[in-house]
């Protein structure tokens, strides 16, 4: 193949590690940005490069932002009394395209898992702990995954913040069981949010 | 969205232009890029950039490549007096991974259509004629899809070249009816290259 295609193959090699894409898709992707070189690849390129090097976790939340502090956790339009713990970055951009919580979120990093090995301090949990004081924080809601690992996440944080004065509540209605948040439309994680209760 | 992602979302919505990734896709893989950001999403970057400057179709076949003439054109070690005739530089690829043919491509950049008013003006057909005086070309294997368009195409290309003592061939035993090349597997290309009949 290296006479066919040289400089080529190292970027369908590149693409092919890409999550959702195989050989067959790294190829066809590679030949259409070829043929949209102008319009599309070089944008590409150049986006990619720049947030290989500006990307960064926000310090306070664990958010991806090109900053320190992320956009969210920066913004003065956003509550600082309100914090929504979630599992990932996936779920944190599903909850903003829900577009109706307007406080600030924790991303946890994953979930606790025995199994796994994964404990308290793997996940940012500790952090949380600390922004509870420093950000005057009046209410935690729990958006994680009604999954058995989302679930004792979510007691574990609960049993932590207990006693602090700080209400603690979750996501209710509307998110299936088993389910993932970055899975859900907008309406379900809607309808979830306004119909959370105390955990 | 904005508020969350900002240079983010450039990328996210640049990737969801890639054939096959939808919106969910592309921030999947823009996520999974931006946790291997040092040991992926660079060198990605830099290999796309790469190709977005250099990438071009070379003069005399029509394959893709870094140079004016494709590095098959350029080989000292592939056959002058054979040509394989395909529709698109994936047809190409897949004819270099079977592995079996050791002479030259020449890449139409489609088929002719009635429909889509594609004539032959529009495909590599012209040059296509030029490179038979120019390279003392013995045979031209059609090696395009089974489809009405691959087909008609394929007859257009035989009367054009009738007469000129020239040998025309055809993929023959294994390329299923209605099928593309991209999409079979190395084997049954090699059978149907071997099995060529005169068209
Ligand atoms: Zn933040
Ligand atoms: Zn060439």
């Amino acid at each position: 193949m290296t006479e066919a295609r040289g400089d080529i193959q190292t970027l369908i090699d590149l693409m092919a590690r890409l999550p959702g894409l195989g050989p067959r898709s790294a190829r066809r992707a590679v030949l259409h940005l070829i043929k949209k070189r102008g319009p599309l690849m070089a944008p590409l390129a150049a986006a990619m490069a720049d947030v290989a090097s500006n990307a960064r976790e926000c310090l306070t939340c664990g958010n991806v932002g090109t900053t320190d502090l992320c956009a969210i956790c920066a913004s003065p339009k956003r509550a600082t009394g309100e914090i929504c713990v979630v599992e990932d970055v996936a779920d944190l951009w599903a909850m903003e395209r829900a577009g109706v919580f307007r406080g600030r979120y924790h991303v946890l990093g994953g979930t606790l898992s025995a199994l796994d090995a994964v404990g308290p301090e793997d996940l940012r949990i500790p952090r949380l702990l600390d922004r509870l004081k420093d950000e005057a924080v009046i209410e935690v809601i729990l958006a994680l995954g009604a999954t058995v690992e989302g679930q004792t996440t979510a007691h574990y944080i609960a049993d932590r913040i207990e006693g602090r004065g700080v209400a603690v509540t979750s996501l209710a209605q509307g998110v299936p069981v088993g389910g993932e948040l970055d899975y859900l439309d907008d309406g379900t994680i809607t309808a979830a949010l306004k119909a959370r209760k105390a955990f």
